[in-house]
């Protein structure tokens, strides 16, 4: 028998195993295939109904989304909080269910309030994909980052993976902490005092506020983006002193190893998180990120698709 | 020969045929088929193109539509208030117009001025769908209502169906008076003299200030959404004294038939038109209200344009 | 071997050759046979991707690019400026490569600042068709205008075309100036001295401040929309002013031919740039304009994907 996803939704990084994370990042490799092939489009999900239900503004998560259903001859329908009756004051557990009864298999959600798809996808029928929430997790991110790091790693294994930036706001650093541990790789994570929350003590990772020391032998760079929007009083004295301490440059790069591959989940602040030269630094892997997600986001939706059909 | 609707459009219920309400349950039952098989999709509308043209913020009626449309492999693009050119004073004909020529065959239209899609629809070839204008009809909203009621008791004929709330502001109340009067149905309306428009003295329906006497052995009991956002001025002295007096809680339901069932369009403010122990009670058919929407939307598209085709 | 379009992208007329012109027109009258079937779908374009990318409003020109993605079974996706993340900041060239690395074969771009796709196309794999650009061009626009009127006139070759109205702020004028001289036509300009560019004494076009000259012996009289929402300071004195003075109405209409056709860009402001009586005039073609405004589209999309695939 073909090898199945262990739950019914994919939710966070935290509750999923090595196994079936593998078991995503393989399939994947596979749609890649289908995405460099001239005609993009696989019958898999046809007659499948996705619905992208994104209540924070998105452009890549969201279109990478929707592409992927799209290759894979899903119906798609997007919500978006304007535009929709979220603002007559509607509960999210009654839209959510108003969605799952229309006949949908598939509900993309991201979500400001961390834990929000955990509340809502034992109430569904639908299979529920955390399009991120709040502080907490973005699972696809950090599988596409996982990818791309096999990519160019062969294995995740052993590796060393620093991480800079404002940890605290970043869903992202957490879905990567919880996913690389389990894969076996180091993580190291660099942030200001301000940025940095307490919980990471109680992660797999080792915490620090020395960029330059996180990066020590690395394989990889990854850059974190400043959620200046999600900032609610200032983190940092001044936009050039965060870039100075924990921006991604030349000096900081010359500490990882000679082949380190340098990754940012986007969008960048240009000249904060790193200089245009490290974004298109002969090493970087940022645009391949990007490509990666459409097979990432693929795998996930076929995955659980194939765990619905087989109930 | 194959039954069709007698008319070109579906503006209201007021003009639609006892027939041809008929006609579209009958056929919403068998869509209902198609949406509970494993691929529910038909190639009935492949190579039609339907525009969901909403002027008025919409989640479950807008997805409803889309949904429906994908579900029957027609080509549905959505054009909404925010992001259009309707912000540079474009005047309404022309911009349907515009639509029209684009080789539309169904408009789905909501507008938040009364009459709106019956001056629109004879001047364009494509079917007009009236999805909710101002405070005039709703026709799909009572439509699978009346699916779902006809599911849960049989028939509508001979049926007491009441129906609590905001009578003034609401659409949904004024299409379901025509459409279950032309059933057989009686329907009695409660409402707050400031919610209880004049003009229903004129329509088949029986108009109380009491909802307990709405509501003595019906077979239906419907509470309709307080529309905060359309009062101009305040038309009830509290949100707790409508609740209090217009609100159906279980001590409401009590004069009912033991096996009413529950009915709402949606969204409901909880604790005001119910609390959620009633929205969420066994006897609440809530959710299959949103369902059968997919279906009766369904059914209204195909059968405009198996009208269509015929001519 | 068939005919094939020069360029990788569609960035404007002037950079378009006539043969190319040509190309896209003739393979638009096929296109237009397509629309007039009953089914109005064809493979052309299957498992291609396009991307809608428009951060100025629209409501035609992004309608007309979907509904022709859809009639060749395109998938395409809509990104506009709300909901997006380009509120977050994040660059132009940042956002458009996100889009490119998402296996993307086309891509529509409506951008406020002229030139912005010409600056993008040579960084991307995409296609990239101009929607339009600032103050410089919107090539599909002309097109579709060209289409119209060949259509009625039979050829391009030695036409007379009067076009009327506020040349300063529209990208229209100029790519039906580019567009419409390189096939022979004589285009002739009537503007308020202050809504005429000086850089139109250096294009292929007759300046005039006289709409009763341009439109003398014309074949075609066309007028320009006002551009209310991008005028920064008032440049004519009043409304009624302007209508007296370059709007189109029946005396203006007998300087031109007796068979001359009534065209307008759209959407038209009544009463100033025309009545209404001039506007649904029985020589108006502004509705085929619309209409042909899809099959263009189409012909562009077609045309630019065969380059594609062929290299």
């Amino acid at each position: 028998m073909e090898k199945m996803l262990t739950n019914k939704d994919l939710l966070g990084l935290q509750e999923t195993s090595k196994e079936d994370i593998e078991l995503i990042l393989d399939t994947a490799d596979m749609m890649r295939h289908i995405l460099d092939s001239p005609t993009k489009r696989t019958a898999h999900l046809a007659g499948k109904s996705v619905v992208l239900f994104f209540l924070e503004n998105s452009t890549r998560t969201r279109l990478s989304f929707e592409m992927s259903c799209k290759y894979l001859s899903a119906n798609s329908s997007n919500i978006s909080a304007s535009g929709s009756s979220i603002h007559k004051g509607e509960n999210l557990y009654d839209t959510v269910k108003t969605i799952d009864v229309m006949a949908t298999d598939l509900l993309v959600m991201r979500h400001n309030q961390s834990g929000a798809p955990h509340m809502i996808a034992p109430l569904v029928d639908a299979s529920v994909i955390n399009g991120g929430d709040g502080m907490n997790e973005h699972p696809t991110q950090a599988l596409l980052d996982m990818m791309t790091i096999r990519e160019h790693k062969g294995q995740l294994d052993g590796l060393r993976v620093a991480i800079a930036g404002d940890a605290l706001h970043s869903r992202v650093v957490r879905s990567n902490i919880w996913g690389l541990s389990k894969m076996g790789a180091e993580v190291r994570v660099a942030a200001p005092p301000t940025m940095m929350p307490r919980h990471l003590d109680h992660m797999p990772c080792i915490v620090t506020h020395d960029v330059r020391e996180a990066c020590e032998d690395a394989d990889v760079v990854m850059g974190l983006r400043v959620q200046l929007e999600r900032q609610k009083s200032a983190l940092f004295p001044s936009i050039r002193e965060y870039a100075h301490f924990f921006g991604i440059d030349e000096e900081v790069l010359a500490c990882a190893k000679e082949d380190a591959i340098i990754m940012h989940p986007g969008p960048c602040n240009h000249g904060v998180e790193m200089p245009t030269s490290i974004h298109e630094h002969e090493r970087s892997v940022i645009h391949e990120q990007v490509s990666n997600g459409v097979a990432v986001r693929m795998a996930v939706l076929y995955l659980l698709q194939a765990r619905r059909n087989y109930q």
